[in-house]
């Protein structure tokens, strides 16, 4: 039996930390096995709103194969691609979006929201308002039936699959899968401030290359519960970031729920927890580190695993350009 | 010297007409020696507003290229190449979508006409609305300068210019030069009904295969001045199709102001006008349809013919896209 394809990937505008590796990089590491997984370093999707910065999204793409290859993907089982090499991804993309309406590409929520974020107003870039086409072209590129996406990028799966059924209704036959949504069940890690959204320009994320005694300052920065100030008080869990990275990371359970219930009743002091989350992260980091420090003083390596995986993606979805256009009925020479 | 680069073309959505001879397909003769003279057979644009009928857009991307070789495009020094068969195209307008406003888009004034005239009210194909980035890639990626258009087209050149200037400020080079647009001193030539556009769909057409028939029956259907009723009657010029027609083809351009003069006057029939027209056009059309029909029964060579053409196209636009990226300085394996 072959496997189910997944795609996944990162937009190329900056390293990667530890939130991503509770979201999705631990999740891949298990897909590995199970599932033909494919890697986008997705640099195009960058430029829709960096386009002022190329050599931002440059010089990501290699700290984000780094990031890969530090935590433990392996590229013999898992193909890392560069999105900005695979042209049919390109023109699938300007394919689909005759098959998309203006109105409806406005009306998509994920986009919606991240053009508020953004600021963007009236002046949006053409290409961000496309992107959920070029979305599209990725996943069934690569003719993936399974996309992990974070809650708020669900409407996108849907989007995709409207597109597929547009194309295979046009076509006349199934030439393109649909493809299944798959959100994690950990939610998003928050920031060491407790704030929902770990992220590197917030200021309160800890990346996977960060030194012992940055993981220690970060944990010790780390936001609890501001209720809790004398050891002896009842402390609360809910909202608490410590017990929250405890809870992504820390595999005891037991031990961590009888933490909790101590914790809850009073007599656990913030040091206490602290200590014992920074052994879990600088166990779980460390390695990560030194491959990461490893494979950085190799980029020759480096660049031939993305050239490696690149060629192979290459021929997959120029596989699925040729079977689209075939369906469809467009001239081919 | 090398010669400026010339783009131009045709969506490939029916089989061209005499209007198209009299607007385009002469001048493009007459640039084959003093030009490196581009045609697109623009398939994937045809798409736009096209989506639902892909068999439509491919039938007629043999029947455009007859056309060409008919009138007497010489595909040693013409290059015929089909767009969807250019990846660098589509690459390239993907980047350039992130170079360019929804709003941008939206206000161009050719867009907005043509979304009017298509009906498409708020149900705008995205592919439609997003087609001046993409005709951007087509102009930039042969690095044309000279882009002979309609009157109406004049924004799109803009427009591109727009996205050069852009691409050009962010790179920090002139990658790409601008394009000069270049609009016919000839008018549009009527349909045979004397309304303002000949075209296949209003059934006003005469096409460049019309047979001897078909061509007299056009030119006796041919709208005059419906005031001039006997042939003693002064007769107006102005409005008067055959009139339009012998400005547009008859090359004795002192007998035509006779004529003209004698019409005016009166005592000068319809019929006398119309059998002048009809000798050019039959003169003008028949060496046409001979040469049509003889590569109509030759479309291995007709294909042969794009193959060469796209192969030549495809090499030149993969060097613009990648000047493009290493300017821009985004990533190369």
């Amino acid at each position: 039996m072959t496997k189910p394809v997944i795609l996944t990937g990162d937009r190329t505008t900056g390293p990667l930390h530890l939130g991503h590796y509770a979201g999705s990089l631990r999740t891949r590491l298990r897909h590995q096995d199970d599932h033909d997984q494919y890697l986008l370093l997705a640099d195009m999707q960058a430029m829709t709103d960096n386009a002022q910065e190329p050599a931002k999204v440059r010089r990501n793409v290699i700290e984000v194969a780094l990031d890969y290859l530090a935590v433990g993907i392996d590229p013999t089982r898992t193909t890392i691609c560069l999105q900005s090499h695979l042209p049919a991804l390109a023109e699938l993309s300007m394919l689909y979006l005759n098959f998309v309406t203006v109105a409806r590409l406005e009306r998509n929520p994920t986009i919606k929201d991240e053009i508020r974020a953004r600021g963007f107003g009236r002046d949006i870039p053409a290409g961000f308002l496309c992107y959920p086409a070029a979305q599209a072209a990725d996943i069934t590129g690569f003719k993936a039936t399974v996309v992990p996406v974070g809650e708020d990028q669900a409407p996108l799966i849907e989007q995709t699959n409207e597109i597929v059924r547009r194309i295979n209704a046009t076509a006349g036959s199934d030439v393109l899968p649909e493809a299944q949504a798959v959100i994690p069940k950990s939610g998003r890690l928050p920031g060491i401030d407790g704030r929902t959204k770990m992220s590197k320009s917030g200021g309160n994320a800890i990346p996977l290359s960060a030194s012992p005694d940055a993981i220690r300052a970060a944990v010790k920065a780390m936001f609890t519960d501001p209720g809790h100030l004398r050891v002896e008080d009842p402390g609360r869990i809910e909202g608490n970031a410590v017990f929250t990275y405890l809870d992504a990371f820390d595999e005891e359970e037991t031990a961590l729920e009888e933490l909790k219930a101590h914790y809850r009743r009073g007599g656990l002091g913030d040091g206490t927890i602290k200590k014992r989350l920074e052994e879990i992260l600088q166990e779980l980091i460390g390695p990560i580190r030194t491959r990461r420090k490893h494979y950085a003083e190799d980029l020759t390596y480096v660049i031939d695993v993305i050239r490696r995986g690149t060629e192979r993606a290459r021929e997959r979805t120029e596989t699925t350009r040729r079977d689209v256009v075939a369906a469809l009925g467009l001239f081919q020479l």
